[in-house]
């Protein structure tokens, strides 16, 4: 696997670009996504049971042979009744008679505020405007990954190349966070693509196994979006021998999409609304990886916890407590604790029993970016990671009047 | 029912005080309740699998007549391994000892920070230097309510007297909260007196019911702490003929009983860790009680939501939002929600249709201490409401660095 500087343009075929419609004030807030050729393509949509209009339309299109994908920002098109179905369609049907395909095989996707109808008469001219600027140059991918940003203080783009039957497949992806995000999944919003040739049904299963243990392993507070949607689109333009069952290329190709998939993911937790640090939560030793899943996000998702890394604070008790309300089963006094970080690690707790720590090199541990927080049971072989931020004052302000 | 002013000491035959025994720096930490005569007892406890020694400690003792109750706050005596469980028994022995019973007669609480050890000597000191100070008057009712305090910013007290059988019987109570406050249930302590005579079943009866619709309906943070405790100590002293059974006077005593848990939990919820405003959620029509209270408590729960308060930002679509991913069954297109205070009331959504409202109106309504978001569901008569606070800096102040 070979780890590129790219994007969503990178594969052969995929065309791209973000552009400022005026949604928002001054920034991007369209874009879109276009292949050659028609795509295989696959889905991981929202579990919230209020779910937007473009998430009620992706998750019927999807199976379709998709053309293109229309992004837009500033408003998330969620809670805007029949409305806001009736502007959905209309928005894919656009982008549908520039493209030559009819409306289902394009997919659609909003972020912003919620409970607001779009303003279609700006969408659908944005769209003509957008389309004009498409192109397959590394410059319009990034545009394209700026343009899907709400809260985001950066643009998150991963991309690598593998070698599949002699061929060289590229996976190209962008993807926003950076609030409401939690398991199952964030207002994420993840853009996939790659010239592999691969079968609808494989590429589905690759996203799904590849999701479930990144982006469904991150949370910045707890609330699960009404929009959350990671999307993959397949061209099949490297032209190796399609993919269609579990063999050796189907095992290269999901460990490069893992790769794709855990880079957002972790851009995302990381960019976390108000975040100062990235957390990383491990779980190993426990009765069965669904335990394991359950203490790792449980971890994670305490704003008391979150809190107290962001004072750079080893309140430790706040990790078994975490743990203990997650509905896993366990053996609290089987639990060792550790903090790590490029600065060193500290044993806090040593199988149920508190360990007289020093402080000072505590407070160094904390003091770096990236804190590794590793839970060892002694349950069974269970194992996961989850990722997530710290709570911080800017939370707040940025949440307090997202509106405005 | 009359409310009285009150406490603890309210009803007869109990006496109590607070103490600065050095736990904290200056504050006061440790209180003390006796009864002259030996109790019937009921606890309600948290469902965190890690357990304060406390907590475990209680579980086992609540069901013996009980004597007296030992409250230290600074130091939570949870994830202290066997020693802690060694330094709570040591605490009930101490008391036992002073009372002339033995420590299978006394319940002890912890509050504070996890994971360090009791200084047993302050401890068994202060029980000493708190018995001495032991009265019936309201000041010592009042202390004893101050020195179970952590975070909280004042004191929660609640008392009531009822006629039953002839007599007046009445109930007093205490609560600290207000961090890591969550269903089943809060970092939470509360202690109900009352000299009713009532048998140990039917008590039990009545305090499970009330706490499930009051102390398990708040939510200040999601995190659910390790030493959640509502202990209730009956008497028999007002001389009324003993409640055995679910008759009128039962229901009385539990009409009576449901006020003091409503009042405690409400304040909890009021003074969460940074609170500026107490939120309110009622669902009504939901298709029954228990989606009623999933939707009612993930609303108050939502760390967007909450934030949106705080910044009297009027994001309705974060409440159906928040319903949408609590579990619970509903048809988001029949939904109204409708947001309320002193200063009037506005619809924003009228099943399932955006509403255009009056900007100017909303920020009035909350501009209000006291926030009510009414659900309204088509589904069937299951209704619950649910107690939260908003989310601000304050609340990433004090956890981000609690220990110190």
């Amino acid at each position: 696997m070979n780890i590129i500087t790219g994007n969503v343009v990178s594969p052969k075929g995929f065309k791209a670009c973000g552009n400022a419609i005026g949604l928002k004030k001054s920034k991007k807030d369209m874009a879109i996504i276009v292949s050659d050729v028609p795509c295989n393509a696959a889905g991981c949509f929202t579990t919230n049971v209020v779910k937007a209009a473009p998430v009620q339309w992706d998750m019927k299109t999807v199976g379709n042979k998709i053309k293109g994908v229309v992004v837009n920002s500033g408003n998330a098109n969620a809670c805007t009744g029949k409305q806001g179905l009736k502007d959905t369609e209309d928005t894919a049907e656009k982008l549908a008679s520039l493209t030559g395909v009819s409306a289902e095989n394009i997919l659609v996707c909003s972020t912003g505020v919620i409970g607001v109808n779009l303003p279609m008469d700006i969408i659908l001219k944005g769209i003509d405007d957008t389309f004009a600027l498409l192109g397959d140059s590394a410059d319009k991918g990034d545009m394209a990954a700026e343009a899907i940003m709400t809260t985001d203080t950066y643009a998150k783009k991963a991309a690598v190349e593998i070698e599949v039957g002699g061929k060289t497949v590229t996976i190209g992806g962008m993807a926003k966070g950076s609030g409401m995000i939690n398991p199952n999944m964030a207002t994420m919003l993840c853009f996939i693509t790659t010239d592999c040739a691969i079968s609808k049904e494989m590429l589905n299963k690759a996203l799904k196994s590849c999701v479930e243990d990144t982006f469904n392993m991150i949370s910045v507070d707890g609330d699960m979006s009404t929009n959350d949607t990671v999307l993959c689109l397949a061209n099949g333009m490297a032209g190796n021998a399609e993919i269609d069952g579990e063999k050796e290329d189907f095992e290269k190709f999901k460990e490069a999409l893992f790769y794709i998939t855990k880079k957002l993911a972790m851009s995302c937790a990381d960019d976390g609304e108000g975040a100062t640090k990235l957390i990383e939560a491990k779980v190993t030793g426990a009765k069965n990886k669904e335990n394991a899943r359950k203490m790792a996000l449980s971890v994670v998702s305490s704003s008391l916890l979150k809190a107290a890394i962001f004072g750079e604070d080893a309140n430790w008790g706040r990790v078994l407590c975490a743990m203990g309300y997650s509905g896993a089963e366990f053996d609290p006094m089987a639990v060792t604790i550790v903090f790590r970080s490029e600065n060193g690690d500290i044993k806090l707790m040593d199988k149920g029993t508190p360990v007289v720590f020093d402080e000072d090199l505590a407070a160094k541990i904390l003091s770096a970016h990236n804190i590794y927080i590793d839970m060892i049971l002694e349950e069974g072989d269970g194992e996961a990671v989850a990722w997530g931020c710290d709570l911080t004052y800017d939370y707040v302000k940025i949440n307090g009047d997202y509106r405005s």
